[in-house]
């Protein structure tokens, strides 16, 4: 009934573990008219940058997984030392907006700035410009994906329209799923009305994940933030996880990047491909 | 104290499994009015009919499990290979509107040609009119109901007042209860408040429902969506639990059409009736 | 540190089982100004008074323990049959305003009449005058609490100051807690924003409560709801946790009335009495 | 990659034990503008008062575990016999404002004038004046912490910038992490959208968190409220996390103060420390 996806290597499914290292830039982006001094949620968000992005790479390091890291241009900026390490570990750097800005907030002309921009830091400093993009909070608008093509990008990872990569116009897409995003589960600033989920119920979950993936021959996209996924217990528990992964030898491994360029070697005959027009229909 | 309804060959209690196959139409309904080209929303809808309703035909074919599917004439307008494939499986087809529209936002005469226009299409499909409606987020109205019958429907399936079926009017209820929807627990969508609850936990909170209802003679009916119970993970757990529930042997399966009709013939000697009127009483 | 509370009968502490039997009178005080024909409340409401009660009655008879029952006036008048079966049962009725009115929302004089109309239902129906109140969602004011002991109540349930009983005034408060009351945990209406937790993990969460009870000598009410406690799984597992703590035969088990009545015979020198005004304190 | 943090007694790691004891002071900072008699959530938050800081004493007693009060004024001047009792067992004793109001609602001189009133109250109670700070909910402003500075305080213990203390300007920060906050997992307050979470899932978040402490070498500051944490199920279950680790014997255990000046005397040079500006960055 359903074609299965042709995984590299003749794998059974995929996982791609993915960091949108965006420090305080969610707050910069949504407080810039505030004049403020409050600083209890940057000061939460700065774990991020300080400390969890190491806790983090420490663990790839010790489980050997390539991971995929969204990087906004201001915290390549502003904390530039993290970038270089995490480029020296061999893990893919991508675009996620200047400052954590969504698509629909931007004119085409500001949006193509803050990538160029961006790309201009993260290129530096991996040695070649990054050809994905991850929109804040999973938002995309039509005309965004029309920017996106237009800078000569090669991917977006932002959408949830499938299981498996996808077509859209010139762009592959690698979707993504709010059921394996950290935020939604991890993040509590002050006045949330829910308390984060316990780490280990989360593992647990996305390991039920990654087990159906392999048997429907699917993708999963982890998508977390450092100031989140890399605070101590969550981190332990996310290293366990991989490395079961990482034995069990069933899911193809790797950077988004590579999965997305894989996607435009496969032949189309070989599985369903997305025709439908993307925009809101007219009936 | 409380009589036992007499269940179909003798048996203990009765599932009815159902799906509510809306894709992107309640997306379509609530924006209806709104010009932004955001799509993050309409993609993460469009999984049901692209990825998850085909997850769902092979489960139930594994398992064995008649279903019952409300579909939006929307739906079946812009997906018609899916329906058709529905309806080749041997499940049976009823209405959800045109458009996911609640009844307490049409007038009668716009609900009754949603439903007319709705029935046209799924019945042609089908080879059948379609006998059954369920409402979107179970809400209902006194009218509503009215026009249900109006147009010559046998059966509503929308309220929770009872668990086993019963009259209302010329319609029979076949009732439903929130707890066994996967909406409440799975949806999330960007802005939402709390995390989806993890399948194994949904799926292990409704095998007790199910043995409950085995205990005490009662009916569960389990209202899904393609676009999220679909998912890999989550299709995976139901599988399980439907085998399960196949093994057991104790509880009537069926189309709900099925079990509508054969309440006409229970004797109402022997079970409760309802009797109240249902609106707004005046005291 | 803590002087041990003397419970009856020189057990380790108390369990009251008592539930607010207020099916659709909530709504209809809280739409008590709607126009509208909207009924999918109303019917899932009139869960508790059709099903829930009896399935609640038949479990208490099985584990034979006796139960207090808040009961508005307006719940009295329209279920009249299931109120005397309740109070056939040896159960004690008490009140719960006419129509689930808060004290907040009520002069004086009209809390005065819903609680005399209601008394003189619920005496005709027990044989005797309630002696005590529950508060609609445990709200109280200073002058909800005059107009109580002014009507003649003995006792109030509806606050959380302690985990014993204590005197206000003339009246003997036996109080609750939110943890322990199943709405909080149960309730799921159109449109709000978390689903209902399992069953399971609720009763295990009150099996909890009851064993630290025993350990700390304390009280525990459990304050629950037929529209919900009643539904097949909950009364189940409900059930099973009573069953328990008759077995285990450490905690006091009984109607409220009695437990208020016995505490005006406990020497004040063997406990600690709270002797704090009530209202906001001027500073 | 990351420096080890050297603990005294070169210990794994660090767990401070922290009460905020705010009784129903938030209660009163929030509505003072209010002229209602409404007195359910008064009483409510008075259980910790009257009844949850006893439990909590004698639980420190039992395992043995010094811990950190932070008393409101107005806490200390009504409920002077229970602040006596906590200073008499040997836990420190500072400051949570004098009615518990957070740093962004005054001016530097109301700030002045309640820390230096309620600094007074609890040193006379304690024999020696309090030297450290935590904010009501975690806020923090870049004024409020030289307010802290201007009265002498040496430490502050309200941000999550951190898993280990840092320095800010004159201050060592003790870093607090929401996950290990009592609040927003426990408060449920009339209104509320979500139930609280069962005691025994909190325990065993809260042991994971402690364990990767232990396994990272970093600080856990466990944030409680007796109104909260006091009640029976839940002071149990802390217990049995507090004894386990007394038992382990991995973690530093004991006063916020003791850490905060033992901070000062770790050389700088054998971990990281933060030089990074901390108001909002201008880019």
């Amino acid at each position: 009934m359903i074609d299965r996806y042709p995984w590299p290597d003749e794998l059974d499914g995929a996982l791609c573990v993915s960091f949108d290292f965006d420090g305080e830039s969610p707050y910069l982006w949504r407080t810039r008219r505030d004049e403020s001094d409050e600083i209890a949620e940057l000061e939460q968000r700065r774990y991020g940058p300080r400390r969890g992005i190491y806790n983090i790479l420490t663990m790839l390091a010790e489980v050997s997984v390539p991971a995929t890291f969204f990087i906004p241009g201001w915290i390549a900026a502003h904390y530039r030392e993290a970038v270089v390490e995490i480029a020296a570990a061999g893990h893919e750097l991508a675009l996620h907006g200047w400052c954590h800005e969504p698509p629909g907030a931007l004119s085409d002309q500001e949006m193509r700035e803050t990538l160029t921009r961006a790309s201009g830091l993260l290129g530096d400093i991996a040695g070649a410009a990054p050809i994905g993009y991850r929109s804040p909070s999973f938002q995309m608008t039509l005309r965004g994906l029309e920017v996106l093509a237009s800078v000569g990008l090669r991917y977006d990872s932002s959408m949830m329209g499938s299981d498996r990569p996808y077509l859209i116009g010139d762009l592959v897409e690698v979707p993504v799923d709010w059921t394996t995003d950290d935020a939604i589960f991890y993040r509590y600033t002050a006045g949330d009305v829910r308390p984060p989920v316990p780490a280990a119920t989360v593992i647990e979950s996305w390991a039920a994940e990654i087990k159906a993936a392999a048997r429907l021959g699917t993708l999963v996209t982890l998508t977390m933030h450092p100031w989140m996924s890399g605070r101590p217990a969550r981190v332990t528990e996310l290293g366990r996880l991989l490395q079961e992964v990482r034995n069990s030898g069933h899911l193809w491994l790797g950077h988004i990047s590579d999965l997305a360029e894989y996607h435009r070697s496969v032949p189309k005959a070989s599985f369903t491909t997305i025709a439908d027009s993307l925009g809101r229909p007219h009936d």
